[in-house]
């Protein structure tokens, strides 16, 4: 999301209204003295602006700062009363997180169902329903709802264009969800992404302006972030990562072609690697953070079955890693979803390949990094996504009754 | 380039002059009123800001605007007064380029000398007198010198951390060429992105915001523009994409490893594979122009293996061009070099791998160009560089005495 031009006086106003804003999210409270030293706004001027977010619900007045001087109250994100809500469809599952602007969780939820299987209209009722349970969930202000899918998506008008592994094509989910939730705005994404979004606001690698996170499910999926806001493209297809064709004489793929990274490195791969027939760890009808959890045991335990996979996986995936660094120049990569909860083996080959391969002396800077977010980063990013709106413009947030300065006087 | 953040009053009136030179350059002469409709800024503002720009030597009172009402003056871009060098290294040329903001070309030279066998202090040399030339060619006031290298360059220290065709490493340019100009202030950059902002500058491509720019040289190298700015990642090695794994049996590689893009699609296999042992083509006596006029000549006649060549190498371009496609979402991927002299056959095979390996429907909306910049792209990219500097803060071009308005009291 990008903040409207500022061409005039009161463009000014809400582009340094975001700057204190994105200043607390940055760099924690703030004295009213000490967020104008630190935006090189007047102390009269930062302050006007503090009011003005205390009025919207966006800060509040915490503690009294320490020091020498005249005792100061910080300036903080308010929590609880300006909230986003994330939403995500997947293969196996639904899920839900409200987050409010101070990066607090009010409500976080993952319902195991076979989505792919319910069809569109009962899989639209499914989300639907969890969206309402993140309204009540909260009494602050809903600054949107941002739906995590795994494919590809046309954001602007908040269809998916296709999402091969649930069977989904030219869906109309905006439309589809915000009818069924009173017109209620609703913005859809694709969910490595919306990963990359929760990385970068909370993640092993917040803050760093260029990283790239890899999904490790299914399918294999990219997110960037360059420059600190997350790479579109044209028409918002960026980060299709996982049909790199790395090997002419590789295994078949479901886009109809051999060796794609995906069929490498993807979760099917692992799966079949690791398991004779028979095992567990292959059997659909057991959830798969269960049998991911077996897996890990037995490489903990040293089978070397399960090691040399690991082995293979973590080289391969160093591979393709290093084509997206020498492109894209990350500072991190970060391996989500499986590749983290097995990333004490995966990562050290793919580490390896990527210092052999990337050409840019020291990596180019880039460090790999494991998430810590497990399979919520999608989640968690498309509520990461909402409060971006407000973080970009906050007078989208309303005032309350008791808004101290509202004078339309104070020019900036 | 950006602009420094807008959090006062100087700031927003700095933002507003590159606001109005932006518009002039996106969209051509305006009067003051329709500067002022298309910006959302009064007249009296646009007009104060016009007489600061024309104060700066950026822009001029041009023809009367036709139409029914009273007449008006176009504001215009200046021929002349305010300039920007570029100037190249390459493995067998020099360049120079002299353009002004009006996108005037007032100098343009290119040099055949061995520059790799000259050695660093010889092509520092050489470079100190084509910047010299540039700078006895105007008499305006000169912005800024980017110089073009093909390699890995420090932009932030103006160094080259390693050229391998010009067997350059560590080399301290920007500082080295400066001390040989009396301190004048030199940026460095890489030959690609520089290619990359000509093109979204002045070329087939100009204004896309999202486009791709492959040098079709010796090595394979990428420039990309993302969100209308060049992409330059975490440390500025973005687009190092000449050493794509795409054949784990392909041809040894200079980098160590077989079966590189470049390998497949770089100027030694085009000669290897269009030339019969002893022929012109492949003799480095001769020019190399004069080499692909001569290729291009042949496939125009029909000849089989020319024509066989080309079509190899325009598909594996095709294949190593999708996965930019996938992962960068571009809306356009320009070839340059000789890929764009030999385009008429590359690009047939090259769109059809696209068609059947992007991922999004219909490419992603990815077209295929051919650039008409030649070989001059990346020295007119670095011209174009250091303009921007000037687009991005217009104060930095320095008033005439005859600054029509001086006063401090206006503030926006």
């Amino acid at each position: 999301m990008t903040a409207p031009p500022v061409s005039d006086q009161l463009g000014l106003r809400r582009a340094n209204l975001a700057l204190l804003l994105g200043t607390l999210r940055a760099h924690g409270p703030h004295s009213r003295a000490g967020l104008a030293r630190r935006t090189g706004l007047t102390k009269a001027t930062a302050s006007s602006l503090v009011a003005e977010l205390t009025g919207r619900g966006l800060v509040r007045l915490g503690e009294v700062a320490p020091g020498h001087g005249r005792p100061a109250q910080l300036v903080e994100l308010r929590p609880g009363a300006v909230c986003g809500i994330g939403l995500e469809a997947n293969v196996d599952y639904a899920a839900l997180a409200v987050l409010d602007v101070a990066g607090g969780t009010i409500a976080q939820r993952r319902v195991a169902v076979d989505l792919a299987g319910a069809g569109y209209d009962r899989a639209v009722d499914l989300l639907a329903a969890l969206a309402k349970e993140g309204l009540a969930a909260t009494d602050g202000w809903v600054a949107g709802i941002t739906v995590a899918v795994p494919g590809l998506v046309d954001v602007d008008h908040g269809v998916v264009r296709l999402a091969p592994n649930l069977g989904w094509r030219e869906a109309r989910l905006a439309e589809d969800l915000a009818g069924r939730l009173a017109g209620r705005p609703v913005l859809v994404d694709n969910d490595a992404n919306l990963s990359a979004l929760a990385e970068h606001a909370a993640g092993v690698a917040a803050g760093t302006p260029d990283l790239l996170y890899l999904t490790g499910e299914v399918g294999v999926g990219g997110g960037v972030i360059a420059g600190g806001a997350l790479l579109r493209g044209a028409t918002g297809f960026t980060g299709e990562v996982g049909h790199l064709p790395l090997d002419p004489v590789g295994l078949p793929c479901g886009c109809g072609r051999r060796g794609c990274w995906e069929t490498q490195v993807g979760l099917a791969a692992l799966l079949r690697e690791v398991a004779p027939p028979g095992d567990p760890v292959a059997d659909p009808a057991t959830d798969l953070e269960t049998r991911l959890l077996l897996v890990r045991d037995r490489a903990a335990a040293g089978d070397a079955r399960t090691l040399a996979a690991l082995d293979r996986i973590g080289t391969d995936l160093g591979v393709g890693a290093s084509i997206l660094v020498n492109v894209l120049n990350p500072a991190a990569v970060v391996l989500g979803g499986y590749f983290a909860l097995l990333g004490e083996w995966l990562a050290p080959p793919a580490r390896a390949e990527l210092a052999a391969r990337v050409l840019a002396p020291d990596c180019g800077g880039c460090r790999l990094l494991l998430s810590d977010l497990g399979f919520t980063a999608a989640v968690l990013g498309g509520a990461h996504a909402a409060l971006d709106r407000v973080f970009a413009d906050p007078t989208l947030a309303p005032t309350d009754d008791s808004d101290p300065d509202p004078d339309p006087r104070s020019p900036q």
